[in-house]
């Protein structure tokens, strides 16, 4: 609330170092994304450490794809704390708080769509699904993100943003069907079906904070006003869904090579139809 | 030309809002992207349907990369209506309109650099080209698209935005030298010749609407210097290139999910140079 | 340095006709840009040439990557010239410059992230790695190409641009090890180490110049205050490590096309646990 009625007395097109300035006078907001370059820093180091160890050929490509997770994390907070990738809207007529203006950090969506697909093919690989389907989920995933991103940026109608807001969550439902009922069997075939028990679990649960915390923020119904304690739940969540997701596929992947190649040479022999395409 | 005279007491540097105004009080101009909401959707709930009774892989990879192209032609109406991806923009000296301003739907070619792929996509596994022409083929999609938003957007020289439609061009032969003369061969080997034919000539004709309306409309020598029937124009061409291509397609794989499986064996015997790699 | 006080005299939301012409003003600056357009045009006609006697399919995926990097080179040029891809942005305290509008061609940034990938497919191909290792290569250099970009549009903080910076040069550090330690093996195993080793010594060496102008340049400390002499430094480079590269590539490739042929018959046998995946 306080933060929202600050915003309204910075300018529609405010600098760079306005936004900047704002975030940093913020303590909640601020901290809310330092805490994430602090930690995305320290999962960087901890994950290359992880991976001295790690040399079968298909182990070392899931472990390259996690890592790629918090190395586009800590580069989109930065970007989010230089200003870079925030910037205040105005919201339309239909908004709880139409004609006021209020900060967006567009720059999350804009990121998600290249940290997500890391994750879902670092899923993907572990359950040892074939191309098609993993092709089918990272192009639901991407479009889930790019709509999630124009439903943040649209000023002119409240009922388009949420138009949007309805085709980013049919992506998303896409991707649910994918992780919940087509990837698990794929999963126990490959032997690797109790570690991805434990992510999907741990996926399914905290992306369904994303859309929920859209829904009652400033972006959405303006349930809860305060922009840093938006931020916050989505920081909380990529804490969960990014680092310690990374950290528990990487300390799996690294204890289970052999069944991680063996994952791959079940593929090689019953996925025919295209396998080999 | 009634537009183009209205977009020039729109500031440049207008709102989103003031653009989506512009939009909405344009009956022609609005009338020709909320069409293509209308048939996305029914696109989309068709095909889903359409859907259910496939079940081979290469089959379900088909109808998925297909299922994408109405996704993402309703976001990018829905992008176009609320002025997200809309402009004005001042047209250089040289230009029939030049130092008037003109609306730029900017997004259109943004938007093609996601649903043309899938297009290709969906074509080249159909005749099941190996991957080395499907990625040539598409990357050189991508660079059309994307020099032909560059055609759009440059307003400091006249010369420059033919100079990118040019470029655009080319990368727009490659793909038509692969439709016409590589993937016939392709598809005849893999049975789907018949189908492959009816949508290459589909794609063909209609494709090469595309930089023709551009020509000669507002962007380029502005002989039709209405922004309505210029919008009208891609509209027209995007509901068979798009909605109607993939409905061909889609009831095509429904009913012939052998054929589509046996390209797939083939591939794998035939085509081994690269298929392993 | 004339430059740079030039630059300060135009507006922070300069139009883009007002870049150009403060490109075209600029002998040194423009020059920079054209020598680039023409030498990639000629290129591409040469390599279009060089290209009609290779028919093998892995020397024509080789051929139509590398054709690419040109084709992506004279775009990337002509948006600059054009003033679309290059602003005026105000330097943070901190920085020699401080509160000095400074030209930024960003444009060069953004390309990069098309171009380096294909020259990285290039290499990849040629010394027939395994996939994975491509995949994590190529993401590496999109996390190198993006976070540059951001250095170079960070306005807010002299400290985050060179954050970013730093981050850019750690996914480098991923491209180097590939390029220097781990495919020169492949390259060997696949009998294209020679020419390998002409293009990984091209590359590497040229590719470390980039870094070294961004952080004695305008953008990083300002030593060398000159944005033409940047921008030559940049364009000198892209001569070398594009047209230069892509030229020894093509003739060795069309000189060699049963060797190259042969690799990847090799990878079918030799390399079977990511092969058939």
């Amino acid at each position: 609330m306080a933060l929202a009625s600050a915003a309204s007395t910075v300018p529609l097109q405010a600098t760079q170092s306005e936004v900047a300035e704002a975030i940093a006078n913020d303590v909640l907001l601020a901290s809310s994304l330092w805490v994430n370059i602090a930690l995305a820093g320290l999962s960087i180091l901890l994950f290359v450490y992880m991976g001295r160890t790690v040399t079968t050929p298909r182990a070392k490509f899931i472990w390259a794809a996690t890592l790629f997770v918090p190395l586009v994390s800590i580069s989109s907070y930065a970007a989010l704390v230089s200003g870079l990738t925030v910037g205040f809207i105005e919201m339309p007529a239909g908004h709880a708080l139409a004609g006021q203006e209020v900060m967006s950090q567009w720059g999350r969506y804009l990121t998600w769509t290249l940290s997500t697909p890391m994750i879902l093919l670092a899923l993907g690989l572990l359950a040892d699904v074939d191309r098609a389907d993993l092709f089918t989920v990272i192009a639901a995933d991407i479009g889930m993100c790019v709509t999630g991103l124009a439903a943040a940026l649209v000023t002119s109608s409240y009922g388009l943003r949420w138009f949007f807001y309805g085709i980013s969550c049919a992506f998303f439902l896409v991707v649910l069907y994918a992780i919940l009922v087509e990837w698990p069997s794929n999963a126990a075939a490959a032997g690797t079906d109790e570690i991805f028990g434990t992510l999907r679990v741990l996926t399914v649960v905290l992306w369904l904070g994303y859309p929920i915390i859209w829904a009652v923020g400033v972006e959405g119904l303006a349930l809860v006003q305060s922009v840093g304690l938006t931020s916050w739940g989505y920081s909380a969540l990529d804490v969960g869904a990014k680092y310690l997701f990374a950290f528990l596929l990487l300390r799996w992947v690294a204890n289970n090579q052999s069944t991680v190649a063996g994952g791959a040479a079940g593929t090689a022999g019953g996925d025919t139809a295209l396998a080999d395409d």
